[in-house]
């Protein structure tokens, strides 16, 4: 929190109360040695199992009830699917006090440089990693139900083009990177130091929101891992979700990179400027 | 934050320990040659984008699910339909870092002088272009849903007359303003330095309450840009609910005026005053 | 924030970090005397208004959804009818910075001599004529739906005895009450500046609860002036209700004096007592 | 919050900002003099009641419903009676201000060093005492459906086995473990001072998620207190929940000694350890 001299002659507008950390490095050496490297990095692979395994284990559930046709209403539903995404995101961004867990959030802080090359790419492996070992666990613990059931794969709906689901994951993927920045701002940081606790219940309704509109459509891709873990456990090609989610992050980068995100502060991964409430001073 | 040696004489009751604003100039040239204007210009055009495009979603995915019958409790219900409005709202409140998303809104803190005129139009614009995107995307993406199922837009429910749906706009309109202006009065920042963070959450609930209590009845317009980007799109005369928000509006106005809104706090912008809980000092 | 050198020597256990303010006079002439009493007033009445009216629309959409069976599952079911309740409560705590908006809330704030009588009692006045008119204004708005389903007055279901009822009020009011004071206790504002701010949401999510597991009891009356207000305006012999939470508050208030709320903080509200945040002067 | 001057040396990585409290000892004879003591037994008897009777309610009401047929969509389905754990845990957390109200979780902290052995056995009676109590009071009031739908006891659902069970026991019981551990770390404590407030969210998140996933598999027994109480009140062979959630504990455990919770920071409690919040005096 030590304040750099220079701040407050850089704003153009007013005293800035925020600092900038310079952007992350392409590759960090030093970073290999921190036992903290890796502590975060089985930080990753813990936290993308257990989503992946609640998750799926709720999707699996609710389609075993609707099924049994026992208690047709008695499943907890779309609406119960979505909470179980976003409240997961929220609880596990919590415990691991910021992590990603999705390899598109860690794609666009790399894109931003706010993690370095390397750090991206073991974070993705560990959470690729994570994704298969949970979706394995729900298979090992209900094989028939998982089976029957499709393993809770991601397929697009009758009904719908590959052109629609495109759409839906890229405008899906873009309010959950939207939210995630708007979360990381540091300007926001600056001011309400408690952010970082705070941050986890906006990123994880904005999974929700997501999940309760484009569930009926391709089951939600947003997280590849999640698409990912659940294709190959369920050994089948359905991957397709993954090529379209990055199109969907060129797409995000770009509109980021002109102006975007945290819009109302200042946008500072593409050098724009400006605070939030003018200070008149 | 610096300190006004005129407020502690100010009160008649006890210290201030806020300050109040002075109330936003009808025309303020110089907020036009601000990058900061465009760039809230254009975070209300993205938000009202997205909140339309997800609830729309979640409308019409909810309408084709209880149509198709294969799992006539698998929707999301209108429980879902309330949550999409009242979470997106939070979220998107949360990553504009204040917001406005909807015209009631902006038009509810023109009459309290905290945004200019010019201000104030230019954020309805840019609202009602990116409600009309929004809607237009979702029917890009499913042409033959969206017509069936009405283009999510706001219509009477049979069996109530067109005064009870005035009557329920007007409540439902009168609960989320106030709920933003006890969220953004002056009195409650300075105490709560953090309320920044916090309000967008009592907002979306506001307006998930709100939906609760009036889907059956309008399908509850309480945002014009989300009834106006829906008449559009779906090119059809419903645009009425409009009217009767602002007649609703002007209601909230003269109430506000009296006395209300934080009214526990000292309501500022009608010249009243007292603080939350007295001071004896 | 001023430290009372006394404070450190008081405590038996361990240094005070709060200060208990002194009882709440039984009449104070003073208090008549300023505006925010009767800004406070108001604000009860606004808020049971509110209040009363969003449930009282949902509970009666409800009925008429499920009634009408076009979409047997399309309504907001028990779920949607306590989240309505508990949401509300979080919104209007939060609007009126912390209003009773329940007669219970209030009598028991006034036996721990937070409140004086006369403001208790006017205020109870406020609360349920402002349940009156939120009621009254459904039955404007929606005649035939409200006469038709029993003006969502409470009844005890089918199957329950008197006594099952009179329990269920009882531990409901409990919960409630519980929750209030231990959000309200002056240890907590001492370590958690913020509290004022973060404490409508655990308040809303108990009175969520409660109607969880009460309402197929007996529609849950743990506020006196919902089923007083609803009683009045469906004229009709049921408002039974009362008593027994009055009960419920006398047994609470036992239970409370020899230790409970804040259990894990010091109780001290038994023989010293008074408001949230008292400062010296 | 006094700063140890050892402090900064200490940290391989980094300057620390926060004290490891010294580990609890096995038996503190000083603790059972101390009224706090017996008031935190209280706390955890009155929350483990509250917290059984509140849910094994919505359990019985949601089973009343489906069986009534009256309204086959109108129960709160599984999606309400894991709300209804969730937000108790919620409530309950914030009213105790930090109450265990759950054996594993009693056990885990001991294992921890965190709480002395005598203060957790004494917490483990309360808790079971008051889960009795709590079923017993659901049982008194309606003691026909009671038994008709099973006391809520805990019971494996057709098609899974016991393995299966266990499974999904052991690792709903780390979901919650890992969150309370992440919650109550003194680094983020240090860092971020409102997490005492703010911790009982997600820790109700947690195990709203958990009874989301795997309610259809076992009815979710992460709680021992609440599979205890069930079936002593019910009077039948079915605690055998008990034995595994502890053979997840020792899982938890070792993992969590060689590295887990709080991942992105530093873990110490493999050798510090201690209390939440430690007063140096």
């Amino acid at each position: 929190m030590a304040k750099d001299p220079e701040v407050a002659e850089a704003g153009s507008f007013s005293a800035k109360d925020y600092q900038d950390p310079p952007p992350a490095p392409l590759f960090d050496a030093e970073e290999l040695t921190k036992w903290s490297f890796y502590r975060a990095l089985i930080a990753e692979f813990i936290a993308t199992l257990l989503f992946l395994y609640i998750t799926v284990l709720t999707v699996i559930g609710y389609k075993s009830q609707i099924d049994g046709n026992s208690d047709p209403c008695g499943g907890v539903g779309i609406l119960g699917i979505a909470w179980a995404f976003g409240g997961m995101i929220f609880v596990l961004v919590y415990c691991t006090a910021g992590g990603h867990i999705n390899p598109a959030v860690t794609f666009g802080l790399f894109l931003a440089r706010k993690v370095s090359l390397i750090r991206a790419v073991m974070y993705m492996v560990a959470q690729c990693l994570g994704a298969i070992c949970g979706v394995g666990l729900v298979k090992a613990f209900q094989k028939s139900l998982y089976t029957r059931y499709n393993g809770g794969a991601n397929v697009l709906a009758d009904g719908y083009s590959t052109g629609t689901g495109l759409g839906a994951e890229i405008i899906g993927t873009f309010v959950l990177v939207y939210t995630v920045f708007s979360a990381t701002d540091p300007k926001r940081s600056a001011r309400d130091s408690h952010v970082p606790v705070l941050a986890p219940l906006p990123i994880g309704f904005a999974v929700f929101m997501v999940h309760l509109a484009t569930i009926p459509i391709t089951g939600t891709g947003i997280n590849p891992a999640r698409s990912f873990g659940a294709a190959v456990i369920y050994n089948n090609a359905k991957a397709w979700d993954d090529q379209w989610i990055f199109l969907g992050w060129t797409l995000h980068w770009c509109s980021h990179c002109s102006l975007l995100p945290p819009v109302h502060l200042e946008s500072r991964s593409c050098k724009g400027s400006g605070v939030i409430q003018e200070q008149p001073g």
